[in-house]
């Protein structure tokens, strides 16, 4: 079954790409135009009452929110292409631990941090300097534990790539490639040589070739 | 083993309390001052490095984030007591969906209006009415998407109780009995039935009789 996966220009989407292709699984895309609203339209509310992205659908399975789509598929096809979740509960418990640390302490920061200094406009949001600021600051905070983190370990969840690494992708690239905003990452050695590493793999790299963000 | 579980007063810390009941583990609490500042001590630093309560220690197993460990005690113990985590790969997307948008689309509103109503002075913040406002506004919208979800399923993540349930528990719960805010769950007939059935388990009884909140 071709998994159809909604909105791949978006971030969040990404996620969901990249752990399809390296779970060695199918999909086709189906845009959808956030500058247009839409997420918002009666069609894909049915789909995703939240009115945002991405949503796949799979056969008849529908299913949102990226890291729970990663999650499945990772889940589900264990066996098949790159292991993301580790091979036993104490693993994938740590896993599920900086996938967790990703979302509320990095994601944050990171997202506003991209509101107020990339895509605010497109947002309808008027670039707040002093919310840069303060995300970035907050943002420091973290990547020094991350530092701390990745001098013990290889990766995120252990030392073995995982959905945890997967989720840093999207946000990561922003703040390096789209902000220049690289420095928070290479004034860390531990930080640098992780996403060197992650951001190398093909399957990101087929990623943001086929679906350029949308800015 | 006995689990020991560091701040058990804390909503988050409750999502793990309720999950370790329901899943039969017998487990010991540590408590955390977080009005003396204990959770940053350099001890406590060492268990869990942004300086943040829920934190387990099961022997020489450490982990923390409240929604990583109930997924860990939650998979281990698959068939000890109660299954929180669907029975199929497909059961489980749904359910981890739904513990998604407990973290992305309940959590921020309901966090946010217990600051700015409860405890924001706790926490050393000016609570801003505006906030609260806007915060409820957010809330109610969420609400009328549970409520339609919530005609169709009896619990969030399909027709059995699981970890999605568990986490709304400690926010609900000041929501409706803290801050006398419980129409926004009784003007809403599913969502209200709902409500009634997860916080009347044990589980969660025991919960809110033995670790009162701190305010």
């Amino acid at each position: 079954m071709v998994v159809k996966v909604y909105g791949p220009h978006c971030a969040s989407t990404k996620r969901v790409l990249v752990c399809l292709i390296e779970k060695e699984l199918e999909f086709e895309v189906i845009p959808v135009d956030l500058t247009k609203g839409e997420q918002k339209n009666p069609d894909f509310l049915k789909l995703q009452p939240f009115g945002v992205v991405p949503v796949i659908q799979d056969g008849d399975y529908t299913l949102y929110e990226s890291r729970a789509i990663m999650r499945y598929y990772a889940d589900k096809y264990r066996s098949q292409g790159v292991e993301l979740l580790g091979r036993t509960a104490e693993e994938r418990g740590v896993v599920e631990q900086w996938l967790e640390v990703e979302a509320h302490n990095f994601h944050p920061p990171a997202y506003d941090l991209c509101v107020h200094v990339l895509f605010g406009p497109l947002l309808g949001i008027t670039p707040d300097p002093k919310v840069a600021e303060e995300s970035e600051a907050k943002l420091v905070k973290v990547l020094d534990i991350y530092e701390q983190r990745l001098s013990q370990s290889k990766y995120l969840g252990g030392d073995f790539f995982s959905v945890a690494d997967v989720s840093h992708l999207p946000f990561t690239d922003y703040i390096v490639n789209k902000m220049k905003k690289g420095y928070l990452i290479k004034e860390r050695k531990h930080v640098s040589g992780w996403w060197d590493d992650i951001s190398s793999r093909p399957s990101w790299k087929k990623v943001i070739e086929l679906y350029q963000p949308p800015i």
